[in-house]
């Protein structure tokens, strides 16, 4: 059974723009700030596509565009800015960045309750020791978790392997699936006999930005997989990292390439965006009285 | 063979010991605070042996002993003192708290740079995240790594599983073990099929305060086996969450309980006080000049 991430990323989106809509009502536009550095065309095609989603569900959408020699000093006096800007709920810094900037100080300038991408420090702390209260998560792991559910994957006693131990998905991932139970094996570059493990996994994640690295005979018969890849081919078609003809006819439920985890990724970032925008007014609402 | 965790823990002491001596020649004594609430008889152990150690080393030592009926506002309000307190570089709030205590918004209000379990959310983001810079981390699994080093343990590859996913221990030693590149495996009471996970492990690290949990046919021959759990028995005698007998001819190392991971705790917490001290001097010396 192939997994329909763009039937559910509608759903999430026609959520959101209600709840949009209900801000609105009430004379506040949820916004959210990309910065981006340079001209890499991968980064050109994420920001139009959040960029018109935005649009889209009447979400408030500025573009920081900066050349890609830009220094550090610009872009953390651009990030303080949209840190005091009223209007601005959400800030994302779009990877990669070029090598003469620090990633890390730049994040860390981002305001935790302004992080639309949940790389904060604070923000992956909190999750990560599970605790209660409003904190934005990484939308790509959110969205993986909205697709487990809505295919009523159980999880608590689950046995997970995550391949690929990134900020942006493998580590908020393991996090998340801890915090329901679930029992995860974190498999990256210097795994050994990583097939012996692929093949235990009852829900089998790859995030490793390797076209074609799982094939069938890395996978146990009837196991969920999550294909996070998105490569371009030389052919210019886009594949994941499952090898998906030899892996679907075992797999229980299999995401595609594209169709899969990518709509929910930019559908829990807009909504995320919204969140930011309520817990932000809340805050606002219990400090005034 | 038996890692000596006594014998690591007095080099790193009498290291500690030393750093303090320097900080003194510059009018500086390395100070630290530990919260305890109610009369847990464990706690009570716990806190002494700190205090003791502390004042050995030449550490300044105070404690701070509430009534187990104690309100939150008055924790919070003893821990906000002692953040603005410049003769405080480490604050501990000693485990566990009584329900009624939010223990939460209490580690969260500890100043992050005043952090000596390294278990405020921030630091433990920056862990996870694998940042550069300095910030405290938990002292048991830092106390595992170095003895890990010590013994010359390979990490990267190494197939490692942790059972017991506590804050205090299993978390941040996942952490620090992936930054590593050990390929972490974070079993818990949900896990299905452990011994076939535990059996398959090269470094096995056990920190679930169940004694006896973990039995020679747990353990895979060749084996490195750190048990974190002290448990009293009824007859009074202190045993892990290994069956040491049974597994200690297997294992290729093997910590004992006691004298294993345990003095490596408290000697680690007086480094990082230290540390904490150190750090706290560097960023007013960076700030004045």
């Amino acid at each position: 059974m192939i997994i329909d991430g763009k039937k559910i990323a509608r759903e999430i989106n026609a959520k959101t723009r209600q709840q949009v809509a209900a801000l609105k009502a009430h004379q506040l536009t949820p916004g959210i700030a990309v910065i981006v550095v340079g001209d890499d065309p991968a980064s050109q095609i994420y920001t139009r596509t959040k960029h018109r989603l935005a649009q889209k569900l009447g979400i408030a959408s500025t573009r920081y565009h900066f050349p890609a020699d830009v220094d550090q000093a610009t872009v953390l006096q651009q990030v303080r800015k949209l840190n005091r800007d009223d209007s601005v709920d959400a800030i994302l810094v779009q990877a990669p960045l070029p090598a003469q900037l620090n990633g890390e100080e730049i994040v860390n300038a981002i305001d935790p309750a302004k992080d639309a991408d949940g790389l904060h420090p604070l923000n992956l702390g909190r999750l990560y020791a599970k605790q209660g209260g409003h904190y934005p998560v990484a939308c790509t792991p959110r969205g993986i978790m909205t697709l487990l559910k809505q295919y009523q994957v159980p999880l608590a006693g689950a046995n997970v392997v995550i391949v690929g131990r990134s900020l942006l998905v493998g580590k908020p991932l393991l996090a998340l699936l801890n915090n329901q139970n679930a029992t995860v094996t974190f498999v990256g570059r210097h795994t050994k006999k990583r097939a012996t493990l692929t093949r235990q996994a009852d829900i089998l994640i790859v995030a490793a930005g390797v076209p074609g690295l799982v094939k069938a005979g890395d996978v146990k018969a009837g196991a969920v997989v999550i294909d996070v890849g998105i490569n371009r081919l030389p052919s210019g078609k886009l594949v994941g990292d499952v090898d998906f003809a030899g892996v679907a006819s075992l797999a229980r439920l299999i995401t595609p390439v594209p169709g899969g985890v990518g709509p929910l990724t930019v559908a829990m970032l807009m909504r995320q965006t919204v969140e930011l925008a309520e817990w932000r007014r809340e805050r606002v609402a219990s400090l005034v009285g």
